[in-house]
């Protein structure tokens, strides 16, 4: 299994380890220090080795920052997260913070005293947030103490090692274009600046660029690694020998200098003599590497990552890689399926839910030779009330049956060589109440809205967002997410710069993968999200017009439960879309599929609605 | 008639006045000088004494500006007027530039020779535009030079004087909300941000606030004029007592002090003093403005026009009073369609179109006892490929006849006392090919899209324009302008901050009244406009939802041509959205129709559609 379902916080210890922390604060001089979710790599999946939040608080959340001071000890979560705060760390040790409306940039000009001292490990924080640190310091008189070394990882006695997963070389039949186009692409781009070099410090674009992927962190197959690609001369690859063989070393040997972690910073330095301009990512780089190639005598020059828009708009190899991925991944969803309607109401369990379809995968991965490398995320597995929780992880203690009447939610995905995938269902468990189909046929009517949208170029996300959202407006009803985020070719399955969302301003380009998942939640009853992944195909004429207009093509094959769809409440066009997708559906799926079982189970899946 | 269609341009006498104009140079210590077509108000409309662009160059549009230097006169226009300039300005004496590429402040330190001195009339140019020339000189050791006295108005010896048109109070009835209950809700905001006072220079605003009419420019009833409301203390209107009769000024004595505009900048001088804080609109504020609160001790500090949000805001009065302008106009239209329908194809022209128009609007006025005060725009009436030509205005050298097969679009509106028209149709001269029916249905959809929005508070005008245009890009065609702007009520037919485009950041509160308008336009062909005027209604819940939603309510009664329209094209929704529209349109206006003929005319253009 790629996921638990245990209970990690272990908020026992929380006491002694801050106070063990606060030991530290006077031999160095600070009055607090803040502990972020955040790695060393700004990462959303952080190795054991960096998950110093829920070490010293419990808290294991995927999003806050904890500011330890003498008297204080605050932990700032967003809404998401607020209920397992209180579940997971010691009340009577840490107080909860807002991390949306009052995080502690805003907490310290109004509780912090005079001359506040904040300690801060340089490693874990970046660009806007370490300027809006110090400008609420200086409002009181106070200062920001970039620290050495961190002092929660001294008394973390027993703290995993960094991980070492083996890399692997993304063979070209997938990656498309050869690493060494894209770093003389990237040199050239640095050249064009007047720049000397360009700082890459997100795993995933050194993964895209390098054409390697890697086993250090959960869901994400990119290896912890960063990189210096100068104007002139060769790219420096900070990739640790353990996680390298003969055979990697030779291929990067070929395209790079392959350097070790330990000599980043002085490599840096070396780079940044004599006033030379080095580009850096802003959100992305950390304190320390902007200050040491100031101390080196460099200039830090803020620019984009070079490889965020490439590695977002796929080449050809990438989406006929992730077409396969997605038609191998359509079977698995479709035998889980089929299994999951033979299944009574009231006698399997999320877990169970989520163990079998994981199970389905690793076996169609076996049987079609592309083993599932990695599931995507952590499967969201909600039955009933749960189904409205829009982050719901089970667990031991929240497992419950799907019930006879209600709605089931399952989000998943999967890493496969050749692509990343991530779909959403939502099954009918038994008879369910009209009213549940009404809002399930008004999801389908957005995520059809954005399937069948044509558009000019320059058109951004969020001028489609609202094609999602129309449909529930309209019977006073929305959700509280975006509609779609970006997903990279077994890379990350959040990737920027695309997405699909009020405040997505980035131009949608052809070759972009993006999820498309409206939802609707009632909290407290159920829940509801539909969920494909699209492309954006190169701009076609359409017959009869007068400009090319830039459209989707879908990449995800699997059943949408027809008993949920009320036909009446959807437009010609819409069924239309409907019953053509469940033929192709049908299509694309039967020949990968030997169980006549199953097989009779999608052709009934698959049926026209009328 | 309020419009005329002669080609007033002149461009004749360009060659001896920019050598005049030239003459001045020297001893003003000047190269080089700026004509905007702005006047000293910043309007849309201004007086004919403010016309120092076309008196100039002979260019008529309603945007541009000249750079006239010793060697070059350069008239900057956008895409819409290069035809209209080359036609309308002596080639010999004038080049055209690009007013959206390459305006002054880029041209200049390209173009300009090193330390070229730029003078400017400090009266017509405000904020961000001065900031950027002065910096463009700057560049190249230049200066900005404010002139005391415009030298353009010194050889323009024949200059008709300002215009003092008679100002009228806008009755409690239609504006709603007392003039002195805006001016202290206006004064306790100045407090609140710790200003001594605010300086109100839009004359729709100053209209708007002291609730008075005026008719000094065409088409828009604000008096030109401006306000300085304190903090504490009487709030100042500066209007020449030429606008006003005893009992106006009576009025305004009872609100307020009425100043003569030749004291304006001594009594901004004497609030300005020890450092006081004076809010302004930067957008609105002309540089004189600036430099007489600074010159005096006081302290500018950017803030926007506080009346601008509250008047975009309609109360129940204006909303009313618009609904009732609408029901006469849409009477009024109704009349003049059914004439329309009368005249045989290659009988009548767009001039004759335009007056029948306005005629029609001026009988129904006076019949209704509510006079037609003006037209809010000059009338666009254009027939086959001039309906492509998104702002044609006929003039008698491009008129033609409406020639059977052709589409005739007429954009048009009103000034009533109670509220500000505008409305578009397109209509079928004869049998119309089935071509331009089809993306007449697509308007028609992208406009019912509007209609039929619901949406939670805080959409933005952004969000829904996409509704508009959705049908037209499925067909490869889009339309290059907004789906809506904001207009006012016996105000600015063009009103901001409210609008539904691409780029409309502005919330949409309730009150706000847009128009609706979708287009399509085939260069050289035919061109396609539907429009009505719409508000926005308070938040309602919704049957079976969770969650209030705001709506547009329409205010436009008037049939759309049901010959043109598609069914086949539309859905069950739209059409039924359609055809209720029809039978209130039906409802609405049958009582205020006396004509027998146009009574019929009425119930055919109001049949249901299936």
């Amino acid at each position: 299994m790629f996921q638990s379902f245990d209970v990690k916080s272990a908020p026992q210890f929380g006491r002694e380890r801050v106070t063990a922390l606060r030991a530290k604060f006077e031999a160095l001089g600070i009055d607090g220090f803040l502990v972020p979710r955040a790695d060393e790599y700004q990462g959303e999946y952080v190795p054991a080795s960096a998950e110093r939040l829920s070490w010293l608080t419990g808290f294991t959340g995927s999003a806050g920052i904890a500011l330890i001071t003498q008297r204080e000890a605050v932990v700032y979560v967003d809404g998401r997260y607020t209920t397992q705060l209180a579940e997971q760390v010691d009340g009577s040790v840490f107080t909860g913070g807002d991390l949306v409306n009052e995080p502690p940039h805003l907490w310290i000009p109004k509780n912090a005293p005079k001359g506040f001292r904040l300690g801060i490990d340089p490693w874990l924080h970046a660009g806007a947030e370490v300027r809006r640190l110090a400008r609420a310091l200086s409002e009181i008189g106070g200062a920001l103490v970039p620290l050495d070394a961190n002092p929660l990882d001294a008394i973390w006695t027993d703290r995993p090692a960094e991980p070492m997963g083996a890399v692997a070389i993304q063979k070209q039949e997938f990656a498309g274009t050869l690493a060494s186009e894209k770093i003389a692409m990237i040199a050239a781009g640095v050249k064009e600046k007047g720049a000397a070099a360009v700082l890459i410090t997100d795993p995933s674009s050194v993964a895209w660029i390098f054409n390697i992927r890697g086993d250090d962190v959960p869901h994400t197959p990119h290896p912890l690694s960063r990189a210096i690609i100068p104007a002139d001369g060769k790219a420096e690859i900070f990739l640790d020998k353990q996680k390298t063989g003969i055979e990697q070393e030779a291929y990067l040997g070929q395209i790079s200098v392959q350097q070790s972690p330990a000599d980043f910073l002085a490599r840096l330095a070396a780079h940044s003599k004599d006033g030379a301009k080095i580009l850096i990512d802003p959100d992305l780089t950390p304190l320390i590497l902007t200050k040491e190639i100031e101390m080196a005598g460099g200039v830090v020059v803020e620019s984009g990552d070079p490889a965020k828009l490439p590695r977002a708009c796929k080449n050809q190899a990438e989406l006929d890689g992730s077409a396969k991925a997605h038609l191998q991944d359509g079977a698995a969803m479709a035998e889980y399926l089929c299994w999951l309607d033979e299944q009574a109401p009231g006698t399997i369990t999320e877990i169970e839910a989520v163990k079998a379809l994981e199970a389905v995968r690793a076996r169609v991965g076996q049987s079609s030779q592309n083993p599932l490398k990695d599931i995507s995320f952590d499967t969201i597995s909600g039955a009933g009330e749960h189904g409205a929780v829009i982050h719901y992880r089970v667990t031991t203690e929240t497992n419950r049956k799907l019930e006879a009447g209600e709605l089931f939610l399952v989000d998943s995905g999967a890493q496969y060589v050749n692509g990343t995938t991530d779909i959403t269902r939502t099954v009918a468990v038994g008879a369910v109440p009209e009213e549940q189909k009404k809002f399930f046929t008004l999801v389908l009517k957005g995520m059809i809205g954005i399937s069948l949208a044509r558009f000019p170029k320059g058109t951004r996300g969020c001028d489609l967002d609202p094609l999602a959202r129309i449909a529930l407006w309209k019977a006073g009803a929305d959700y509280a997410h975006g509609t779609g985020h970006g997903v990279g070719s077994y890379l990350s399955v959040h990737e920027g710069p695309q997405r699909i969302s009020r405040l997505a301003t980035q131009e949608l380009l052809p070759g972009m993968i993006l999820s498309n998942e409206p939802g609707y939640y009632r909290p407290g009853s159920f829940g509801i999200r539909i969920e494909n992944l699209i492309y954006v195909k190169g701009s076609q004429d359409i017959d009869g017009g007068d400009q090319p207009m830039l459209a989707f093509e879908t990449l995800t094959w699997c059943p949408i439960d027809r008993r949920l769809v009320v036909a009446s409440l959807m437009t010609a066009e819409e069924l239309g879309w409907l019953n053509a997708y469940h033929a192709a559906v049908r299509e694309k799926l039967m020949p990968l599929i030997d169980s006549q079982k199953v097989q009779d189970w999608l052709v009934k899946a698959t049926e026209p609605v009328a």
